[in-house]
Parts: structure tokens; C-alpha cells; sequence
């Protein structure tokens, strides 16, 4: 049986035909311009190619709800040309098939649990800090949702004592996002994040406001393993940072082997798919 | 089929026998004393009714990921005569027939998203705020469980500008339950919470600190209800304050037909069961 595959980020698309043991076939990438321009061409990749099912991981917030009317519908995204667009909707009438539908985030998260750095565990949740902050979870073999694409970047945190930026969330001022997203590094020291890698107070801030967004995280759904991707996280003098801060900050209360100072690498990983994850994790959702 | 269930309370332990039309037969009460005078009795309880599965939803922390070998063994609970109590292992062995444990504020969830307030939707986050705060989620069919019990009392909150109480949790000081549960309203202000409502400043200081915890587990889990109950919820003032508040936070940013003033007073809710909501979910379970 054949399926397709839809990896749709912010930048570009991933598009995909695959069969029902999870291997990719043919696969193509186009960029993500308007829908009007993007659209006819992801259809043209998929016509008269015998799909049978559509899996999707899409950049978002999208809603994911399947009872609601506005399913595979894009929310308020900052890509403007994509909000309210009828992604899984589009794709279900034009292609005539069944199209399953989730977050990229959520799909990264199922992709390292499958494949990746955490396939020796039963749960994960990953979180991408790149130019916003987004994470996804996969427990109880299913990615984590319910009223709507859950919106783990926008938590709330609290202020290190050092940090004065007043943070640049549109929404929110200084959530999580706000004050640690790649942009807001920028803003905050007036240079490219990738350029402040030498100066230490930079990653002792950003650590302290990623480690209370984990450890929310660990309190709420207790994922057996946490996935850090993105951007900022190629900085890796983070890990230790966070993963120091996370140990403080739970101070012993959570009782696990997980979570002790010599496990706790082992715990907070860096990704361990790369290029070819959300689009072999989209082509499950097919299956 | 005849079936067991626990509710395995910090004050009492519910004993029944039901069938597997989740109706209860018989019932029994008795007090939470120390293991060696509460699970004799227990165990007599069951002893002889031909029960072939048994549900029972604890107080905790408890480990309840099954993979772990001190799956069902109560951990750092202030009941210190139970701390690392095996009780699964010792109902297993006593009454050889397999238990199914989850926790009480898990069970809670389940029991509204079945028959209580939150019988109408398909996910529901259950929170408690008494002597401690707990929470727990149901959602795609499932209880929320991962690396071990979520302790989504515990997450981090941000002080209230006019709030100067230190925090009272042993582990963390000012966390959400070191704020925000009943004997730290009492501490804060030297008087019960009970006693105290007439004064507005306490209610709108205790909702926000609820407010922020909602915040981020509807950022984290999205549940499509969220029902609150405990002692400390009796003061239904604190609804109206609590809803505003998370308007308020979320500040639109979350696209939900739920999360409007119009439709708040449906999302936010109190319990809708009373009384057998727990044994009945732990019969639930060993269905
Ligand atoms: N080497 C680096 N060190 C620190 N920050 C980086 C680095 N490379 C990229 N970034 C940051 O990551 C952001 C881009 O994130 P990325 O995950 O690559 O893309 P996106 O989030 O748009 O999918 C940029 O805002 C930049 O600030
Ligand atoms: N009417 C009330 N108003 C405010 N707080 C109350 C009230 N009744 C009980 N409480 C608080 O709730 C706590 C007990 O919580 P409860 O949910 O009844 O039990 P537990 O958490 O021990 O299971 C007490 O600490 C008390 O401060
Ligand atoms: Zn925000
Ligand atoms: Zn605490």
C-alpha cells in the first residue's frame, strides 16, 4: 500500500510517498511561499501516485482536534499568509483521501520515541528552542492533545534576578518563549545567538528559564525522556547548564532513577534524528 | 465477573466489590491507620468474594509507571508510616489477582470525563486543592502517565506583587502547593481558610496562583475541562476570580471556542461527583 507524507515547516515543505513498512519511496522539497503558490504544487507532487492515506506534521498552531469544525485548520500563525488556511481539509478534498494530522512537534516527539533518542523508552516529549519555542509529547502510544495544539512555549516562567529584558512574546511579554526564543537571545545581548557563544552569563540565563520550562514539563506529564532540538540548542554548553539547574530545581522531589546527578544525561538529550524525521514520522501517522 | 476497588485516601480507605456493569455491590469504610493495622483489614475485606481483578486508585506520590520495579509502592508521602509501602506488590500476593493502580487525582479525571462534569468531552484535568494540591488528566482514553506520578502540584509559580508569605513546601518553599494549598492560606494569614471569607485579598491572591497553574496545564496538556474540587474549593468566590484570571493570562492566545467569556463558566468547573466517584473509578480500572 502506498501512503504520503507531508513534513510542513515554516520554511520549507517535505513531500513524500512511502509504503506501509515506513519506507520512503520518492521524495521531494519545495518552500513554503503563499498557499496559493505552495498548494497546487504539493497537489501536483501527489496526483496519480495511488496514496491510499495522508499522514501531515504541520508547523503551527494548527488545530488538532478531530471534533472540531475547523480540524487541519492553521490558527494564528506568524506565517499571516497561512492563518485560518484549511490545511487538512484542502489536502482531504483535493486528493480525495484520508489525511491524518498533527503537529511537528508532536510528530518530532513520536519520531525520537520510534527511532530516535528515545526509542528505548515508552515516552517522550520533545521541545524545539529555535525562533519560538514548541513542544510535543508522545505517551501511552499517542501523541499528547486535546482542545486544542497544546502550547508548551508560552508557559509561564519566572525572572532570573540578572535579566531585565521585558520580553517579546506578542501575547504574552515575557512566557517562555518571550524571553528565551532565539530572536529574543538577540534582542536581549544586540547580537546573533550563535554569535554570543563565548559569554557565559548568556547560557546561565537561557538554561535557567529552559530548566523551569522542563521541569513544569516533568511535574505535569513526566515523560520518560526529554529531547532538546532546535536552533539555540546547538549551543552545547547548554546541556549541562540545564540539566545542573533542572537537578536544583526539583530539588529530590521527583522520585526516579531518571533523575539523579548521574542518570540525568542520559535523561536531557539532544535529538537523534536529523534531516529525515518529520517527514518518516508524518508517513506514520499514515499507517 | 466480580471485580475489587480501592480508594485508598490519606484519611480513609473505600472498599468494594462490584461487577463488571461497573455497579457496586457492597461497600465498606475504614480508617487509614499504619500498613500493619489498615491492610489486614483490607485484605479480610476481599478475602473469599471470588474478585478476579482489583482497581485501586491511591493517594501518593505513587509509582505508577508499570515498568518500574517499584511499580505501586507509595513514595515520598507525608504519611510517613507508608513511605515506600509496596501496597500493589502486597494486594497482588495476598489476594493473587492482578491489580491495576493509578492515583487518586487520576481516577478523579477519569470518573468526571465517565459520568461527572465532564461527562460531554473527551479529556478532562482533574485538580484538587486541600491539604496539598494534586492534579491528574484523562485524555485519548487514557490516564497521563510517564517516568512516574506527575506532581503537577508542584510546578512554579510566580509571585503575587502583594504577597510576601515565604512558601511552606518542604521541598521547593514558594512552588504552586507551598503557596496556594489550604494550610498555607492559613499560615499566610494566620487564621483558616474556612475563616476567612470575607477578605477579598485572600481569594484574589489565591486565584492567581491557581490561574497560573491552569495557564500552563492548559498550555501543557490542553485538556477540554478542567473540574476543581478540595476543601480549599469550597469557597465558590474563588471560581468567578480564578476564570478571569486565566482569561486574562492567556490573553487570547489560545484559539478555543472553550477559552472565551462567554464559554468559561462551562471549561472551569467544580466536581460533579461526590462521594463514590473514586471507588467507582478504581472499579472502573479493573474493568
Ligand atoms: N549556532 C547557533 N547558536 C545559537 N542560536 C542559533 C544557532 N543557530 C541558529 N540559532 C537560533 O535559532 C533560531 C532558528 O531556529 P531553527 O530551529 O534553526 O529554525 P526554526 O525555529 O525557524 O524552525 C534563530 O533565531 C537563531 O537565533
Ligand atoms: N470551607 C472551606 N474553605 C476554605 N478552605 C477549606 C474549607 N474546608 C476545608 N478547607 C481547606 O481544605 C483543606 C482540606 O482539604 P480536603 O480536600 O478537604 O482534604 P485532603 O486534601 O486532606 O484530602 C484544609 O487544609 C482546609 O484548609
Ligand atoms: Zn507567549
Ligand atoms: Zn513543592
Amino acid at each position: 500500500m502506498k501512503l504520503g507524507a507531508i513534513e510542513a515547516g515554516g520554511t520549507k515543505f517535505v513531500l513524500a510517498v512511502g509504503n506501509d513498512q515506513g519506507e520512503l519511496l520518492e521524495k521531494e522539497v519545495i518552500p513554503t511561499d503563499p498557499p496559493e503558490v505552495t498548494m497546487p504544487k504539493v497537489i501536483a507532487f501527489f496526483e496519480g501516485k495511488g496514496i491510499e492515506r495522508l499522514g501531515v506534521g504541520s508547523f503551527g498552531p494548527i488545530d488538532i482536534n478531530k471534533e472540531s469544525a475547523t480540524y487541519g485548520s492553521l490558527q494564528k500563525t506568524p506565517k499571516t499568509d497561512w492563518v485560518d488556511y484549511p490545511l487538512g481539509k484542502e489536502l482531504q478534498d483535493k486528493l480525495g483521501v484520508p489525511v491524518v494530522l498533527d503537529t511537528d512537534v508532536n510528530v518530532a516527539a513520536m519520531s525520537e520515541a520510534k527511532w530516535g533518542n528515545a526509542s528505548d523508552v515508552d515516552s517522550c516529549l520533545y521541545i524545539t528552542v529555535g525562533t519560538g519555542i514548541g513542544a510535543g509529547a508522545y505517551m501511552g502510544g499517542q501523541t499528547l492533545k486535546g482542545l486544542s495544539h497544546p502550547e508548551m512555549g508560552h508557559i509561564l516562567v519566572r525572572r532570573h534576578e540578572k535579566d531585565d529584558y521585558e520580553g517579546g512574546c506578542p501575547y504574552h511579554g515575557d512566557c517562555l518563549e518571550g524571553m528565551a526564543a532565539g530572536p529574543h537571545i538577540e534582542k536581549r545581548w544586540g547580537k546573533a545567538a550563535s554569535e554570543l557563544q563565548e559569554l557565559e552569563e548568556v547560557w546561565e540565563i537561557e538554561a535557567y528559564y529552559l530548566a523551569q520550562a522542563l521541569v513544569n514539563y516533568i511535574y505535569i506529564v513526566s515523560p520518560e525522556r526529554i529531547v532538546m532540538g532546535g536552533g539555540v540548542m546547538k549551543q552545547k554548553q547548554l546541556f549541562p547548564l540545564i540539566r545542573k539547574k533542572v537537578l536544583e530545581l526539583l530539588n529530590g522531589y521527583v522520585s526516579s532513577p531518571s533523575l539523579t546527578e548521574e542518570t540525568i544525561d542520559d535523561y536531557i538529550v539532544p535529538p537523534g534524528l536529523t534531516d529525515e524525521a518529520g517527514v518518516k514520522g508524518a508517513l506514520y501517522l499514515a499507517m
